[in-house]
Formats: structure tokens, sequence, C-alpha cells
């Protein structure tokens, strides 16, 4: 372990990089040196901004081996998942400006190409990377573009299905492609299937042999990039070959040469084995075995606990106590649930601790799956369960949900087979930017018919809409739930069993129709608005898909009607809603307000008032249309 | 090869069996004859009604040895894809009506629990299977309900990376779990990496070697299923590891016990085999070796001509000449741009010749990818290619493009990499059924900002539309068409670059809207409601996302609307339509009619006027509401 690394370093050597070419004339000490500077940056900057921790710490060796052998641009890298690219990012001009990581109109915590022209591909989901690399390289041999393409992509990504699809493209191919294996046991830690055992089986080998001399004579041996002696260059894979310390028949099968494991945080061992797969000149797997949270003692010990982190102690690691949120609600109510009905499973796609199950499966292991980072699978695994009279709740973010459109409509709604999806982080999510907010479930699932969808507003509706789709309908249910806590002033709402609430206002005209969390909003700005002598009243939904007929007569009444909605505008609740309207005669005035496009990077409360849904953007739009009449 | 397979057999055997447990008391002798009349039938009732030709005959031995072996409903079984699932319809209760195949009120080509009990799950997509059997049979166990749960998967399906998923989180259950891998080559036929590549080199090693005598010998020292000797179970495992033909280190790294490759045409082996594998009481991969189409020659010389068919000449294997389609001008018109553009690359998961891409694969074959059934690698794989300056099309069924939802939204849209989707078998698809009808694509990708969809009505439209997505737009560009050819009546439109063509009718208080080859229908009821004196125009949508804010400024001018839209209705163009007209201040009356529910297995004519959108019924409508003016 490095020397204090938790603390505070001079950015000598950082300070001299504007540009990945700056490193190039580094010799091995100053690139450990400026290995721990990589530290102590990431390390002060997420205690303060939030961020991927763990994740980072385990690949600055490997960040920097990546920059010492390629040329980005020329070469690209594609990140997998995403959220390990902060030392990319200190290494390719953007160190000055890192401490507005995460922040608004500052360095994203994902890769982005608007951000770089070092950072190749938009990435958020996982398991891309070597899809995204197979086009970017095969599309580089097509148009002649030279240079290679490197995917990093981590274990647990590997469990992914489109991983496997990509594995299987991406090896058939002739193209300068390689693929970083980023093994950090997060497949071992879940006990997922295939990708556990088979790391396991080539770990358990010779174990980080240091191969470094034998490295250094094999590249000796390697002819330089473009030779086209075919017989030398089928030499050195019997070398290469030779010097892998296990064999892999899967990813030889797949089509990829082997080389691994190398100690991921041997900066050595790391260049030369890149400079040997460089070489090879088609598809190559390279195996790294590192550490998630290498260098800070408390992320290390916790690499689960610190992998997305909002401030901490940068000495003890110590963190703000998590407040009561919409998933540890939901938390507690599904083991309430599971203690009375042993017919009550969870799912999880290596989402735990984020989507609350871990206390569940402290109490029914036997009913808790984690399947890994597969959100299909987990959806028709359920619709399996739920055909042989179990009852699945699949907690899920809503952002990845979007894995499981087909399975859902296809393996689930079709025949009606009663899944329970809990949607978590459902509506902007904040600081994590465009790939990660949920703005689309509401909008997908509308379109799939046996689909019942509640959007509760607080805590205690949760709970309710919990029960409710478990118990009181059949087909998909689908109970979507913010991020974090509640909105502030709903202290006087107390929600009950009924789809829809209306707050009528005497002599009211003018009716504002939302669901979800910004309810809260939408209450305050209608308080606003009587004291400011317009009367509106409110129609508050709580099943939003299907919408009850008598909410729509309801809604008739009214001369202009408002419908704000924190998810896209296109197929989304308020488009069938306004429909629903017209064919049922209203003549008034309609006005949606919903997302029109993807959110950046962005605190919720900021986000929520540039998309025009906080109350002060509700009282203005109201003021400014409501009071004109239609012809 | 049979005697005369091709000709009709009298059903001597088949007429006995009225459920499953009719075959129990057939010896082999009787059980090959019922193959062979299983065989019969199937030629002549997929002759006349068209449907799964080759895959079906593959699995002829394979299922009479599961109905065998195991007792549906009690034992599951989960057919992938579903398309090989005829013998098994016959074997369970519904060879009668077999002659009412993929006919309006008929059998179903695909499983289906609402027909019978004996089909335990929906299916209709590819690689579902081992997710889905393995939540049975999780259920099963969790809820003490008995019985063993089959998946039987094809060699092609397992490309698919809910295959991968499915097989890495069933082999570490502990439950009464077997895949049948039913291996006719088609990965290998495709190349497609891995699988081809692993499968091949089980089977490389000593081909069928005829295991009967072992085999028996072995089930007799099989303590009989519940017996609790684990060591005798434990001895039980290692004796049939010893009889594996091969070793597959891939498959048992994924948890299963592997025991194959077996010949899947000789009834004793297949039926030794599950009874070894049923006893075995945890998850089993059996590998089964068949060849698609056996026992009809010409199926068998050209699996992949006979895998989908219409009518043909049971002798001869002659089919009906294929008429124009809008798939054939595709498959032209591609090929011509692709003469002109080095740039144009063309991929298809697994569905070269459904979609066209034969002729293109020929003439260039560096540019045209089959990856497998692997719809989500293919869109992320195109937006690497699009991000290199390639300009990749993905072509690909309306129903199929469900699984790439997540890869649009993240990998392409956010980007705004401009990938190209050419989107066959949109809108109503017939005998398929309700698993591949393309009701969806219209709906799910209008949720997608940056993504732009052209729906052509008729061949020529198709051919604009597509240089317009290729070369006149960014981001995600749409072409979608339907299966087969154009609508009637459509000889008088001559299609240019226009978004949107108003055919505007003197005095007509009424605007007819739609999209896509209904136009034809839209078009004919508008001709037969003038002569009723009813004057209507028509607004015909080309680019259905995002619609012109001119067009809806000229329906603004009238009175009375009407949208017509072959697809799903809740997040519809309709209803973005419809919005945006009520946003405009449109103070008229407007009637959407879309398709409100998944539509079952019925011929594209009859299931337009199901829906209600033929010409009958459209000018039934507009009667009925067009006239009558609101308040």
């Amino acid at each position: 372990m490095p020397e204090s690394s938790n603390n505070l370093r001079k950015t000598f050597y950082l300070d001299k990089i504007k540009s990945p070419q700056d490193i190039k004339s580094f010799d091995i000490k100053m690139l450990k040196e400026l290995c721990e500077e990589i530290r102590s940056v990431m390390i002060q900057t997420i205690s303060k901004t939030g961020g991927h921790l763990a994740s980072n710490l385990g690949v600055v060796e490997l960040t920097v081996a990546l920059h010492k052998v390629f040329d980005t641009p020329y070469d690209q890298f594609v990140w997998d998942v995403g959220h390990q690219c902060y030392p990319h990012k200190l290494l390719t001009g953007r160190a000055s400006k890192f401490d507005t990581l995460r922040q608004e109109g500052g360095i994203s915590g994902f890769p982005s190409p608007k951000e770089s022209e070092h950072d190749s591909f938009i990435v958020g989901h996982s398991s891309t990377s070597i899809s995204a690399a197979n086009g970017l390289a095969k599309a580089k041999s097509l148009l002649k573009k030279g240079g290679t393409v490197v995917a990093i992509i981590g274990d647990g990504a590997l469990t992914g299905g489109l991983a496997y699809e990509g594995l299987s493209n991406a090896g058939r191919s002739k193209d300068r492609l390689i693929v970083v294996l980023n093994d950090n046991g997060m497949s071992i830690n879940r006990n997922v299937g295939f990708v556990a055992r088979h790391l396991a089986t080539l770990r358990a080998r010779p174990r980080y042999v240091r191969a470094k001399m034998k490295f250094s004579n094999m590249l000796a041996s390697i002819p330089v990039i473009g030779t086209p002696l075919r017989n030398k260059l089928l030499h050195v894979k019997t070398e290469i070959k030779k010097l892998m310390y296990s064999r892999s028949s899967f990813f030889e099968e797949m089509g990829f040469n082997y080389i691994g494991p190398l100690d991921g945080h041997d900066l050595e061992d790391l260049i030369h084995g890149l400079q040997a797969a460089k070489k090879l000149d088609r598809p190559v797997l390279l195996h790294v075995a590192t550490i998630k949270g290498k260098g800070c003692d408390f992320a290390e010990k916790n690499p689960d606990v610190y992998h997305g982190v909002s401030n901490f102690d940068t000495d003890t690691g110590e963190r703000t106590p998590e407040k009561e949120s919409f998933s540890s609600v939901f938390s507690r109510e599904i083991c309430e649930l599971a203690a009375q009905d042993e017919r009550i499973c969870a799912i999880t796609a290596a989402m735990q601790v984020g989507t609350g199950l871990v206390e569940f499966n402290k109490l029914y292991p036997k009913r808790c799956f984690d399947v890994g980072i597969a959100e299909s699978h987990a959806v028709t695994f359920s619709a399996g369960l739920a055909h042989n009279e179990a009852i699945p709740v699949f907690a899920v973010y809503s952002t990845f949900l979007q894995r499981s459109y087909d399975q859902i409509l296809n393996d689930a709604a079709i025949a009606g087979e009663h899944i329970v999806l809990a949607i978590d982080r459902a509506g902007i999510v904040g600081e994590d930017g465009e790939t990660h907010q949920g703005l689309f479930d509401a909008a997908f699932l509308n379109t799939i018919p046996n689909t019942t969808i509640y959007s509760p507003s607080c805590f205690e509706e949760l709970r309710i809409n919990l029960r409710q789709a478990i118990y009181d309908v059949s087909g998909v249910a689908a109970v979507r739930y913010p991020r974090g806590g509640e909105l502030e002033g709903l202290e006087f709402y107390h929600p009950d069993y009924k789809d829809y609430t209306l707050f009528e206002q005497d002599n009211s005209e003018i009716l504002l129709v939302t669901y979800g969390r910004i309810f809260a909003n939408v209450y305050k700005a209608a308080a606003r608005l009587r004291e400011m002598g317009i009367p509106v009243s409110i129609l508050k939904l709580t099943r939003i898909r299907p919408i009850d007929k008598e909410c729509i007569e309801l809604a008739c009444k009214y001369k202009n009607i408002f419908f704000f909605e924190e998810g896209i505008r296109w197929g989304g609740i308020g488009e069938s809603f306004g429909l629903m309207l017209m064919e049922n005669g209203f003549s008034g005035a309609f006005k949606l307000k919903a997302i029109e496009n993807f959110v950046p990077v962005c605190n919720v409360k900021t986000a929520l008032k540039n998309v025009g849904l906080d109350t002060d953007s509700i009282v203005e739009l109201v003021q400014a249309n409501g009071v004109t009449e239609r012809e």
C-alpha cells in the first residue's frame, strides 16, 4: 500500500500534464509518483463532490499504463460502465477543472465525447464496451484509419449478456482490438455463475508471476507494427501463448489471444503486457487483476460501500449518514411483506445495496436473487417465477430497466404473468447525468398492454402502492419512485388506496394534473396561485396507467388544464391523458409540461428548475397561460 | 432417411394419442412409427398453411423422447423461440385441430399457455427459455411443487446474450432443470463466434458413439428419485462424467452437468439420456445433435430456405415464387447505395434471408455483419461504427428491435450517433401472432430524443426514405416498413422527399391523418366517403417523428380529425399528434383509431379488419363520428 495515500499530496507531476502526450517521457519512477498524485486528488475531490471512489482507485496504474502505451484520440479507449474514468480524465487535460466533477457545467462523472476528444464513446450503462469497441475498430479497418481500440471492462460487467454478444462478435473480427479485463473480483463477491468461476480458475494458477523479464525478451522479438511477416507474427503468438500464466479456453474459443493475469498495480507489467497486446494486430484479451479501492484503506476494505459515495471524511472514511429515502422505505416494506407471504421473492441485477435489498437478503436468502448485471434475464426469470405462482419483485433503477423492454412486453405482458417491478431512481437522478436519468420508464411501460403503473409521491404512498402492485392487480405491475427522499410540503397529504385524488378549489376553472414526487411542487404552486387570486384545483394521479375514466370526466369540467410530468414528453402519461380528454369531448386548453430532451449532469433541484418543474416555474407557466381563455 | 416421408401416411399411432400419457405404453418400434407419422402430418399441413418446417422436422424424435420420459404439465417444457413446437402440439391433444395451424382461431404456431396446459410459457423471441425455465424451476423448489423443467434451446439461440445470462444463473441454482441443447449447426452455418467454435470442438470428438448399453447399465445403478443416498448419487455423477463423449469446460463452469453429444434422431439414446438427466436432480445440459429438416429431402438440403415457409409442393418442395415485397425493395436499394458509398455497412441479427441482405452479403461481404441473435449488440456495434464515420444500416424485424431499446437510447441517441434502422415487419405481421407483431416500434422509438422515423407507404417511398435516413438526418434514423407488399390502391401516388402530403378536398371539414401502408385504406375510404357526399381531406405523414409543425397548423383548419395508426395506441404517433394539435389551439374533435391490445394469430387482411383499420371500418367510423359536431 502507498504511504499516506489518503492525505493531500502536491500534484507536482500531474501539473505537468496538459495532454496525455506529456507522460510519454516519464520514466517508471515518475509514473509511480504520478499514480499516487492521482489517487490523492481523487480522494480529496470525491470526498467533497461525491462520486465513484473504489472503482477509480483500482484503475490508476492501468490508466497510466494505457496512456503510456497508446495515443488517444488516434487510439481509442472505451471504459465500460464509465465510472472508472477519473484517472483518464485527469490525464487528458481535465485536471485543472477536476474539482467541478459532477457539478452543473462541470466535468461529467462518465466518459463524454462532448467533453473531450479523448473520450471516444458515450458510456453509462454496463457491458457495452466490447460491442462499441468492435464497431469503432471495424470502422477503423474499413475506412483505413489506423490505431487500436481498447475496451476496459470489469469482471462484473462481464456477467451481462451484451458483453457476451460483444466478445463473441469482436473475437471473430480481424481488427486491432484489445479487451482489458479489469478483474477486481466483483463477480466473485456476488457469486455470479460462470464469470466468477472461470476467472477464479484462471487466477488460481501461478499467481502474478512477475514476468517482466520474459516480456521484455519477447518484445525484442516482436516485429514493429505493420511488418507483414505473417510467419514471424505467428511465432510471436506462440511465444505469448507460452507466456500465459494460465489458459482460458473460453476467451480463446471466443477468438481472442488471452494474456494474463497480470498484476494490475504493477506498472511495468502492465506496460509490457499492453505493448505486447498492441503489437499482436488482432483481438487480444488482457486479463488484469486489480484491487477495488487500492491505496485507500477504508475503500479497500469496503469496496461496495465506497463504490459510489456522497461526501466523506478523507482520513476515516466517515460518511454523512443516509437519510430516509424511497429506497430505504421500500427496503423495510418488502421485508415486512415477505415475512407474511412466502411466495414473495426479490430479484436484483447486481444492485443489492442501491435498491435496498441487503436486509431482505439477510432475512430471506433463499428468496433473494442477485442475477448479475442481467436486467433482461431478471425479467424473464421473474416471469417464470410468476407463472408457477411465486410473486417476484424485481428491484431495479429506472434507467437500467430500459434493458428489459422486450422481456416485459413479450415474456410477461402477453401471457399476463404477474411480475412486480420496483423501479427506483425514476425521474431526475442528479449528478450521474444523461445516461442515468430515469426519464423513460413511464413512457416505455405506457406502451405495453396488461401493465399497471403506480407513481407514489411520498413514502407512505410507496408502501400502499407496493401492496397494491403485489396483491391488487394482475399482469405487469410497476411501482416507480424517485432517488432520495420526499420533496418538501407534503406533510398535509395522507394517501389512501385511491387511484387519484382531486383537490378541489371553489370557483376554479384551472386544473393542474400531476403525479409522483413533483406533486409537492404543484401543490405549493397552487397555494401560491390561490394567494395571487387565481383559484386552481389539483388532480393528483397515483395510478398512472391505466388512467381512470372517471378522472378524465372530472377533469373535463375545467376550462384550462395543465399537466406536469417528470418524465419524457413523447409517449408519456401526459400525452395519453390529453388524448383521453380530447376524445371525451374536452374543448378547453391543455398544456403539457414534461421533459423534452436528455438532462445533463446537475443536482435534482436545479435540474427540476431547468426543465420547468420547480414551484416557481409552475406558478409562472400557469400565470402566463392560465388566464387567457381559448376562442 | 425414412421411406417416402414426404408422402401422406395414415396416422395410426397418432390417432391413439389424446394426451401425452398415451405414449407411455408405446415400445420403441411404435414410437419410431409415431415419429414418421408426425413428420408426414407436419409436411402435409405446413405445405398448405405455411409455417416452420425444417426446425420442426429436426426435433421429432427429441419431442417424442421428452414426452416418453416426462409428464407434462407436472413437468414443464420451455421451447426456445417456439417455432419447433409442432410435434409437441401433435402429442398434447391438438392433433385433430392441427390443420387449423396459424389460422385465426386455430392452433398457434408458437407455444401458448392459453391454448394448452402443456404449453408452460409464452414464447416467440429467441434465447428466453433458460431464464424462463430457471424461474419456473425455482418457483417449483420454493413452493415445493415437484417436477422437472426442461428448456429446449437451439445452438443459434445460444448466441443471444439472454441465453448466456440464463445459463450463468440457472447453472448455479440447485433446481431440477435440464437444458436440452438442440444443436443443428445453425451457429456454425452463420459462423457466429464462440458458440459455433465451442460446439464444433465438442462434436469433433468420438462422434455419436452409440452408448445405449452403457446408459442402460448406468441407469440400473441410479437410485430412484428421492432416495437420499447422496454418496450413491455422487457416484452416479462420476459415472455419467465418464460417459460423456467429450467435455465442456464452458457448460461445466456455468454449473451444469454436461452430457453429450447424443444423436438427436436415435430415440433410444435420447430416452436414456433424458432419464439419466432427470435423475440427477440438479442442472444438467444435454447436448443433442439434430439435423434440421430431417426426413424431408429438400428441407434437409436447404434448411434455411425451408425454415419458415408459405405453401409448397410436398414432393418437390417447389414454392410459390416470392412476390415483390418491401424486403426485396430494401434488398436492392441498399446494394445500390452501397455501390456508391463505401461507408455503408449492413448489420443483421441472424436474419440475412428474412431482412433481404443475402445479395448485399454476396456483393460486400466485408461490410456485411451477421452478429447472431444479438440485437442489443447489433445496435451498440452500429453506434461504434457510426462514431468512426461508417454508416451502419441495421436491418431488423420490428418485434426483435424491442431488444435494443436501451442501446438505441443510451449508446446511440444521447451522443447523437448516426445509425440507421431498417425496420422490417413493422405493423401487423399475420400468422406468427402476438409475439411477432410489429406494433411497438413507432411508440418506443417515439420516446427517444434525437430520433427520426420514416414510415413509407409504398415501395418507391421506401427507396426515398432510405436515402433520407442515410444522408439527410443525424442521430438515430429509422425507416419502418411492413411485411409483404403494398396494399392495393396506391397506383396514383407518386412520393417525393416531402415529410407529409395533404390531399385537400374542397369544402371538407373532415381530415383523415395516417401513415404507413394503411394510407391505401384511408385513401380508398376517403374516395368512398366523397361518393357518399362527405368531403374529406387526407394528411399523409411520411416522417412520423418529429412531426412537422407546419402540418399541425394545416390540420388545425379542420373541424374534425381522425388519426389512423397501425401500431399501439399508448405512446404512439397519434397521441403525440393529438397533443400537438391541442397545444396549437385546435378545438375541434379528434378521434384516434390505433391498436389497443396484442393482436393474435390471423392473416393481415383480417387482422386489419379486426382492429378497425380496413377500408370499410374507416368509412364506418367517419360516418358515425364525422358528421356530428362537438358542442
